[in-house]
């Protein structure tokens, strides 16, 4: 039998299998695109384009030369045991999901270095409470997490002449970004920053580690904003750290739970905005073109891009 | 008597006279800087850097030869027939104030197209209102004013992915922006808009301009920004067209009467956010290198950059 397409398999609940054929098929128009459960041979299947997929299922497919994992966080695809250990898996790098985050950071940090929250309390009560504004480069803002998402935030913010500086957990060096690196970086990260952006990955040692010493490591006053993943914060110590005025205010995008609860206590904190985990999607238009060329890649026998370490979980 | 330096003077009422001074002479380390009302000998004065000077006053220095004004709103100095009609009168350009301005004008946008004010009411209900967040470039943005001030923001719009479209009154190009102009053009410019911000000079061809026609040629449920000057919105068809629902939501920081009276209707409008005038600002360390480089240029020979119109009044 001769093999006429190149051929990718779409498997997801959550995300709407037309939009995604309709790009995949702009961006590759020989690609031959089936969703699950309709695969057809499943000896044909070169490439998984997935979201949480069925366990067992994968290993199904004799010739599966790719795994893409449907989103930014693979925290769930990464201990995904039934998965076929030979298989790469990938993340998606979206650059359409990166703006999406850049505008969403931009947005909180904008927000808090401006003052908004003063202004919509004045405006309560009809006060024209004047300011002279500060310039960007006045405002030092600290992103905790340089993978794909976080690299792209903070490029973003130094683009707007904020004082950037980053933290990851083994060194990385950006043009014209300070940077630190792990434990024993933290607290010359911190001790300066005025706006805290939160972009780790949830993996077993992240766990908590946006706690007490992470808040009481920043100036007191500091502003916090959550867009990594809710698992990483420690929402006890946060809660403590804005009921003492340690963190003057948060924006938060991700929760421990999700839904956040109707009895959790940040719903009554004026000083904390909430956003039901919004902060970026995948784009189908232009993360179908990152996929197609990480297809690609593998077709001509190169080494897939955006490869995790399952062991290292990100 | 030999002339040992160029010689600026500077008059302002409402700016530091000492911040200046230190941040034009690390710019020019041999300009002999003095404040008004300390002039010395008067036919020593080669440039003034001003405010709203008082009438008469750089008619009487003799060999005046730029006078730079101090803001981004050169209306009051353009109308100004005090003046020596022959010498040239320049704005600032400063990075720094329009830095500051793309950065309120993002988040204004920013908030708009994420919708913030949704997020917030949510939050008083306890409510999880998740929404699949749209791609910047899906949300139109119309910039109404390509000054230097309009042509940087609506750069920076775009460089975040938005879908820009701007609009002046002679025709300008911008290189990857759409742009239409004079009233021929509002039509075509309007139609298709989320989000207009406006950034107009103030003259009296501009007075009210932005009024009925303007709003009501925006899609209904558009979004309104104004960060140009107050008078050029007519504030009662702002607020017709607002309690209609033609206009969603508004972000206003300037207002035909600063500070807004605390009765004015907008104040009890929960859909408008109120900022008292502070969009941006001149930055005096950058905005000190560009008047250097534009006395400079005079002193060289050379015409100064930024010259302002009288007649037009911009």
């Amino acid at each position: 039998m001769t093999r006429s397409a190149p051929c990718l398999l779409f498997m997801s609940e959550l995300d709407d299998p037309r939009v995604w054929r309709e790009a995949l098929q702009r961006a590759w128009p020989e690609l031959d695109v089936r969703v699950w459960p309709a695969t057809g041979d499943p000896d044909e299947i070169d490439f998984a384009l997935v979201w949480q997929p069925p366990p067992g299922v994968l290993g199904s497919f004799a010739n599966l030369r790719l795994i893409v994992n449907l989103g930014a966080g693979v925290d769930a695809i990464a201990a995904d045991d039934s998965l076929p250990a030979h298989v790469p898996i990938a993340r998606l790098a979206d650059p359409g999901q990166a703006q999406m985050m850049d505008g969403y950071v931009l947005l909180a940090v904008l927000r808090h270095h401006r003052e908004l929250h003063r202004f919509e309390q004045a405006r309560r009560e009809r006060r024209w409470a004047y300011n002279y504004p500060r310039p960007h480069s006045a405002c030092r803002v600290g992103v905790m997490g340089l993978g794909y998402l976080g690299t792209h935030a903070a490029r973003a913010l130094a683009a707007q002449g904020f004082d950037v500086v980053g933290w990851s957990r083994s060194a990385k060096s950006l043009p014209d970004i300070e940077t630190h690196a792990g434990p024993e970086g933290l607290a010359a990260f911190l001790c300066a920053i005025d706006i805290l952006v939160a972009m780790l990955p949830a993996t077993a040692e992240t766990r908590r580690v946006i706690g007490r010493q992470v808040f009481y490591g920043l100036p007191r006053g500091a502003k916090f904003v959550s867009v990594g993943r809710g698992s990483t914060v420690d929402e006890a110590a946060l809660l403590d750290a804005l009921r003492e005025g340690q963190i003057a205010e948060a924006t938060l995008d991700v929760f421990a739970t999700e839904p956040l609860p109707p009895e959790h206590p940040f719903w009554e904190m004026d000083q904390v905005l909430i956003t039901p985990h919004l902060a970026s999607a995948a784009v189908p238009e232009t993360a179908a073109r990152q996929v197609v060329d990480n297809c690609r890649r593998v077709l001509s026998g190169q080494m897939p891009e955006y490869v995790i370490d399952r062991a290292r979980g990100y």
